[in-house]
């Protein structure tokens, strides 16, 4: 928890937030704090600052916060992956979060296990706490979205056009591909096919929606491999 | 597994090879060959090439193996990180491996905890389990060799010096650093740090070695999504 992050509604008082169970927890055991101590804390979707701990009771820690700095910037990509096994995703999206990914599309395609999307990782609270986790991993305040697609080809007909038009697209797939850049044109549609790869289908669809086929040399990588493999290739501003 | 590694004990004839067990489970159940089907092969320290199956019985498939491609590129890196967690641990191992790193050294940090010296994951067996795995992802032969430095002060004084020598030193780390290149030079030796960082005297000993001090913006990643960024910016031959 490189960053205590706290929703609105927490406040107690115009500056004062009441932290409880697992941030209460963590500042008590892991950075025990004493009253006067400072803390890096940020508001959801908002400032970061200061939060200087007012009181200490047992199940509690009052914060009083100053918030003066704007979030970190964002990545300028929006992240298309095939829904991968729940234990990956929830790291995915952790990864992906800590990265400054601001728009993650989960998507069907034809090697993904239908059985993913029963998956309780989709639940909307505990996807909430592997955002927030990546959120509190490098110091941001800004939730992604996530948008869950089960139909390939109705999002890749209908919708990913629009999505695409005014970014590059570029597609992770080994073969008939071109080399990765060392540096992606901005703003990025990446999308990152499942363990398996995408079937020639998919590649088709996706090329005649303007997307560019890129490798990353002669070896396949694991997707949660390949996300910080290929966002590293990203220039912020 | 995109290719099916064997070693040269396993041949039973000159250019045939006898799998069992994990590797048998995978080529019947996943693969589900038939007799004259090929896959994808390759034998540890050496050539891949294609194995034809010759036999299939309940405990044991044949390969009929013929070898005629060289093992991809290796990636001009030595990678030095502090022991992570040891489930961490087993991933970066897999991630590291398929990414093309030869060599890895493990070593004891301010920030390590001392109990992770004492975990399974660093058996050779368990060790060797995880390097097999991240080959098979990225269709190599040549294992990684690992080191394991429980000391920081003589590894750095005294070996890391000459380790160093002919590459180029680098270690990630956000604070007092410039940017990361957008490629680094090769042969690189790059340095990755523990969850919760470095301590200021570690990173004091590093420079005096020569390491350059680099950041990736202002996030922090964890440490498994730090690997494959870094690595993703170093230029292949």
């Amino acid at each position: 928890m490189n960053i205590v992050l706290f929703s609105e509604k927490e406040y107690i008082e115009s500056n004062v937030v009441r932290l409880r169970s697992r941030r209460f927890k963590h500042i008590t055991q892991i950075h025990r704090v004493k009253v006067g101590d400072q803390l890096a804390v940020g508001q959801l979707g908002s400032l970061r600052g200061t939060g200087e701990v007012l009181r200490l009771s047992e199940s509690f820690v009052d914060l009083k916060v100053t918030l003066t700095d704007s979030a970190p910037v964002a990545l300028p990509c929006q992240l298309i992956l095939a829904l991968p096994r729940p234990p990956v995703l929830k790291r995915i999206l952790i990864s992906a979060t800590s990265l400054g990914v601001k728009k993650i599309f989960l998507i069907q395609t034809n090697r993904v296990e239908k059985s993913f999307w029963q998956s309780s990782a989709l639940k909307p609270d505990i996807l909430k706490t592997q955002l927030i986790l990546g959120l509190e991993q490098s110091k941001d305040t800004v939730l992604p979205e996530v948008y869950m697609r089960k139909r390939f080809k109705p999002f890749v007909e209908d919708e990913l056009p629009n999505l695409i038009r005014k970014s590059k697209g570029f597609v992770a797939h080994p073969q008939e591909a071109q080399p990765c850049p060392k540096e992606f044109p901005v703003p990025l549609t990446l999308v990152i096919g499942p363990e398996g790869g995408f079937i020639p289908f998919e590649i088709d669809k996706l090329t005649a929606c303007g997307f560019n086929v890129i490798h990353a040399g002669c070896r396949i990588f694991r997707v949660e491999t390949a996300v910080p493999f290929f966002l590293s290739r990203i220039p912020i501003s």
